[in-house]
């Protein structure tokens, strides 16, 4: 099966059959001059499409809008903005983002309801939709914009998030943005999932949910979520392929070509976390349940000890251990075992005499593997995270000044 | 009742009738040189004593056998130690614990069962046992000997935390180290209450109960507890008055000052957090339920991004709003209110036309009043943080190296 998929170099959210994509500026951003803050991506077939969408009490009002239209059969465009998140900004927040789908609908002539809406930045400031509402009339869209979209919705980010890999039958691509409030439940800000592929509503649905479980929901940079946190699934069904529902044949390579898109992305998230030097990958296995070996996970790549360790290249195991039964996780310690880049730090809970330097030279290299071994079970589960580095707190202690 | 209660100028752990204590350096500490690392407090009376431990799967050896020990009616002394947390060290580390505490008894002619024991420093390396048991044999108490004490149980903390309050009838001492890995559920690593108050056994473990619940498990430094967090009230009854129970006259009074002092000590731990330049103190009012407030107050406190925005001066509401929202408190965003420094930023979800520059002087000084007013209920609850530095990361970074 593995051989049957393959990540297309270059892909982006447009690399799917029937999608297009385009950006401009509309001075949300205030810098760079000229950043690139609104986009839009066209699907030339009505979509089935799917979203996922933070658990935040304070939700943004993208958020708000697009739960009222999901799960649907029948999205044709989204209309994406960054430096301005839309989020604590009550009615009028709701009435901009209505008319940011309203002029999306009319430049693309289709039906406003056909549209969704996100957002991403700054919390508590309104859109400047009048400078929005022109610069939207002004996108164009095309089948190789994806590239432009991915830039348009990046934040503090420093790299884009693009892929899109390609099976027998179908492609499905995606572009993201991360950086800071990352954390589970809902590891990205925005994530746009795009496939040709010919899939049933409540297929789209599930298969969303199980990918977002072992990839966003399992990145953590800074153990904030936000209001604005949304993955979508668009599904134009252009492959002119056969239904796939969750019993036919092509389900599981669907979904496992799902899983890996949307892995490949959280990496990549994780490693551009703000101020970011490495991305942190810590497994931990042989859990007495699956909610414990995620829990213990998670919980390692959160800990702001962990994280700042990390980034002195301290192999200080302790704390790794310590983050882990903070989690609650089941945890006896005479049966841990721990690795820390394949070298064997802890076995049956005792601390072996380990080559020091050569962890420490171990740890200066990104990705930094983190193995725990509960010896309890037989549940596995991984979360990605990154550094904790001065750096960090400079960029947040900043951002609205 | 307030009028009752006084705090007394210098005082310490040592400052309740019948208590004395002591320390001295075994070389624990790698540096400074000749830095204290090891102390005792003894008690004349054996000593109703109960305690709260963390509740990190992972825990001490310390913490297991006070657990054990504890409650109990005669306790005469605690031995306790900075530099190593004993934790992490499966069998060997609790018969180090064992011997720390026989040697302690030795020294003071009582008996081993009658004393308590507790580390603190890093994690997952052995005790030195053997220059410790040499530096007990040596160890003076007196009962002006809790200002030496408190030195000697910091690690990375600035300042000593000690405190001592006065009312009709009873004394309450205390001493606490706090610094890293302090959050919720124990705030604290290390806090020791010493009384002459005649109290029950029963109201000793409720009363404790209830004041570290409203302060140190209020107290965030950095979201990671630890596997040594312990606070111990140890109660001679030297008072000499009439013994309190929970159905006493004295009972209100007695709590209120446990609470007090309680929360001094909190306040001072989460004012001297690692890197820490100023004080956080959110309280969340009219709640619909005190669990609410609790995790809506502790959230603020917790987030990353609010104590980054705080370090910088930056009045961004918006992350403070987003972390009681992610705490999973019900909030209905359009019934909030939020001041900052006493100013209101946030009338009904909606941003009022404040002035910025006031409120960024305001963010200079310590503590930050942050109040966040969910017009829901009645339940109110208030915690404790820091600002997030640059400094954090490189004290961190560079622990066990």
């Amino acid at each position: 099966m593995e051989a049957a998929l393959e990540f297309i170099p270059g892909g982006t959210v447009t690399s799917a059959k029937g999608f297009s994509a385009g950006g401009t500026c509309a001075g949300i951003k205030k810098s760079p001059k000229n950043a690139l803050d609104l986009g839009i991506i066209y699907s030339k077939a009505p979509c089935i499409t799917a979203g996922m969408f933070t658990k935040n009490n304070m939700k943004s009002a993208h958020v708000l809008l697009c739960q009222k239209r999901l799960p649907s059969n029948a999205i044709r465009a989204l209309v994406v903005n960054s430096g301005c998140a839309n989020a604590g900004t009550g009615k009028q927040g709701i009435n901009n983002a209505l008319s940011m789908a309203s002029s999306t609908a009319e430049r693309l002539g289709i039906a406003a309801e056909e549209v969704l809406v996100a957002s991403t930045g700054i919390i508590g400031k309104q859109l400047p939709i009048d400078s929005m509402v022109s610069a939207i009339k002004t996108i164009e869209v095309s089948p190789d914009g994806g590239h432009t979209l991915a830039r348009a919705i990046l934040t503090t980010d420093t790299v884009t998030k693009e892929a899109a890999i390609r099976a027998e039958g179908f492609t499905i691509g995606a572009i993201a943005k991360g950086s800071g409030m990352v954390h589970p439940d809902m590891g990205t800000l925005l994530c746009f999932l795009t496939t040709d592929a010919n899939i049933e509503m409540d297929f789209c649905t599930r298969s969303l949910g199980q990918a977002v479980d072992i990839s966003f929901n399992m990145v953590s940079i800074d153990g904030d979520n936000s209001p604005n946190d949304t993955a979508l699934l668009m599904a134009n069904g252009l492959s002119g392929k056969e239904v796939i529902t969750g019993k036919s044949s092509q389900a599981s390579l669907f979904q496992q070509a799902l899983n890996e898109i949307c892995i490949y992305i959280a990496r990549a998230i994780a490693s551009d976390g703000e101020g970011a030097g490495k991305l942190i990958e810590a497994t931990v296995s042989s859990a007495a349940s699956i909610a414990d070996a995620r829990a213990a996970a998670r919980a390692i790549t959160s800990s702001s000890l962990v994280k700042a360790a990390i980034h002195g290249n301290d192999p200080n195991w302790g704390r790794i251990v310590a983050a882990a039964g903070r989690s609650g996780a089941e945890m006896i310690e005479a049966k841990i075992d721990l690795n820390i880049g394949g070298i064997c730090l802890l076995k049956d809970g005792c601390q072996l005499a380990y080559d020091r330097d050569k962890v420490v030279r171990l740890l200066k290299d990104s990705p930094v593997a983190i193995e725990l071994n509960l010896n309890l079970g037989e549940a596995k589960a991984t979360a990605w995270g990154c550094d904790l580095s001065p750096e960090y707190v400079t960029i947040n202690s900043e951002y609205t000044t």
